[in-house]
């Protein structure tokens, strides 16, 4: 039995966060004719702006939590920052919180995330809990100085990750974080040849779909590019990377979009992939999905948080690249909506996707998709036509 | 030079027309970064439910339409029913109406439309102005009595279309109906072996693209099915329906989406078109391009009025069938929501689109696409998923 509870006989999603993410949920969620709300913190908060029903508070507070809540038959959340007590209070009262905390504490706490992979087997690094300095060179001194810091909790988009160069400089950097009470793990460095994205979606009746492996490219800890289907891959491999992110999904009971951050190394045998990260939600990586499959991340989100059947993955093109208009270092005097009309001009095929924020170096702005007979064309266009977006010139 | 009212550097939008072609407009826009606000009847209209910006009003006032208006970039219609001179006043204070209403006139006066086209040597019936019975008898005479009664002002969906059966019933209704004051004329009737439907959009500057020719079938004089591209065409003849179309467009100074609805009829030669109507704004027969083209009506559209590129029509699929979800004459006791699981459950490559409407006997409450690799695959699913939504039963 579904839950149906506005006027038309469909259900209404809560949407916890105002960026980006629930602004492209808010998209799909319209041509399905699923009712929607937000929770924002401001007005122009990027949600906020395409939302209908906008209700502004603070996800930190329980009291603004129950208030979006009431009334929707399904909450979701383009962050994983709400208290988790907090969600698990309002599942206890009968809410469809998903997903659930008991899944999200995976993409929260890192070192939980090592230790629940680990033990279902899949392939992470090696890795330990860090509560000491003497921790902290045992594990330099069993790893070879492939040490790799971070923060359990708090870290995106390279926050929270730190590469020290010594034992001595590693010790110190840990006496000091800990210092400022930051939980800290340490893991064996990978030397990847490249970034993998296997993402697939779940809803909790158990339906599973996953969306063809990706490549992604980060720049100083940000994705900025995805190619799909990832180039030179082998069947088997990318078979391989999608079984795995659905044994994750399952393993921790996942509903929603899952993103599996994969790193691509040279093992003994030919290519292997090693857990990197997890992401319970909609991810950047899966941004092509919007113009190059059948149904789009977004969509397969609202689809599974609301336990419907999910949709097909099929991809729409030999190839998808995304590439993000990252803010540059300069905002150019050039406006925006006259540097998309140049990209609209040149690439025609373009898929311009802006996201209604202000300038901020680095800041996701919003992303191009470019759909082509090959990822060296679409590539081309995609790196192009984002390069305009950023710095109002073109690339050559 | 762009206009980029808003903080984003980008533009406004206004749309005039709370119903699902305004709905539509909105997901794209939002993934634009175009801003948009809408003119509605009410807040539980179509489109209001899902604008951030919803301003309640009459497009019949001109002070609800100067409010609208105010701050924009673009105005545009989800219908052709705005005061001509109202429209007409706004441009004079130099606001960016589009399609502007010497375009529009063409849409909404059926025999001013088809005397300019006829003007202009594109394919028309044979027709009249039909301002007495002696008219109408005269008419019959020269026609062997293959006439065909409209009102040229307000008819859509089949309302306003009359089929005499006789010379005597024709003139008794022309008498009857100009007693009402409502203006006639009289065209031949085609006998057309099919319709067919030619978008194009375009642009202020001149820019055009045509999307591929459709076959429309219509059931009571209302849409029910698009199939693109239309089947069993030959590259000749579609090619001419496109030029025709972009002919329309050029010759009329149409901005915007623009559908000229075809009869297909044997002639002497082969396949013969003639132009039935002409509509400017996104069209039923133009919901295929959603999820079967690069750029969608409605991303063109909201391009075409703000004088942006316009972008690739290409196909995603060898073949993209639309049907609609009319009310039926009995609301199933299953709600909306389960009718959407059963038809996501059996079908997982239907993209559901639903307008957030209340039942109603023939009203057009949303909308299924598939894309497949044959016309008759794409036509078997979409046709029993609709029906589904519909009945809550299976077609077979």
């Amino acid at each position: 039995m579904c839950r149906v509870s506005n006027a038309y006989g469909m259900p209404v999603v809560a949407v916890i966060g105002d960026g980006q993410l629930a602004r492209m949920m808010q998209t799909e969620a319209i041509e399905l004719g699923v009712e929607t709300r937000v929770l924002a913190a401001s007005e122009d908060a990027s949600a906020a702006q395409v939302f209908g029903d906008v209700r502004l508070g603070d996800y930190t507070k329980l009291e603004d939590l129950r208030a979006i809540v009431d009334g929707a038959d399904a909450v979701t959340f383009d962050h994983e920052h709400v208290p988790n007590k907090y969600a698990q209070l309002l599942i206890d009262e009968g809410v469809a919180v998903e997903p659930r905390p008991d899944a999200l504490i995976y993409a929260q706490d890192k070192l939980e995330q090592r230790r629940r992979l680990s033990e279902a087997g899949l392939p992470v690094p090696a890795f330990a809990a860090i509560e000491s300095a003497a921790d902290a060179e045992a594990f330099w001194d069993g790893t070879g100085g492939q040490v790799c810091l971070k923060a359990t909790r708090g870290g995106y988009d390279g926050h929270g990750v730190w590469f020290p160069s010594s034992r001595a400089e590693c010790a110190e950097l840990v006496e000091e974080l800990l210092g400022r009470d930051l939980p800290l793990m340490a893991e064996k460095k990978i030397p990847f040849t490249r970034e993998l994205s296997a993402m697939v979606a779940r809803n909790r009746s158990g339906d599973v779909r996953a969306w063809p492996v990706v490549e992604s490219r980060q720049d100083g800890g940000i994705c900025r590019v995805a190619i799909a289907p990832a180039p030179g891959m082998s069947a088997e491999l990318a078979a391989r990377c999608e079984e795995l992110a659905v044994r994750v999904a399952e393993g921790l009971g996942v509903t929603g979009v899952l993103a599996v951050e994969l790193f691509e190394y040279v093992g003994d045998n030919g290519p292997e992939v090693s857990v990197n990260e997890l992401a319970m939600r909609p991810h950047n990586t899966g941004h092509w999905t919007q113009d190059g499959c059948v149904t789009s991340q977004f969509e397969q989100h609202v689809r599974a948080v609301l336990d419907w059947p999910l949709g097909a993955v099929d991809k729409l093109s030999p190839a998808t690249v995304m590439v993000n208009t990252l803010g540059g270092d300069e905002d150019p005097a050039v406006p925006m909506a006259e540097r998309v009309v140049e990209v609209m001009r040149k690439y025609p095929q373009a898929k311009v996707h802006l996201y209604g924020k202000d300038h901020r170096p680095g800041r996701k702005m919003g992303h191009i998709n470019v759909c082509a007979d090959s990822v060296d064309d679409a590539l081309a266009v995609a790196e192009d036509a984002a390069h305009y977006i950023i710095h109002a010139t073109w690339k050559d």
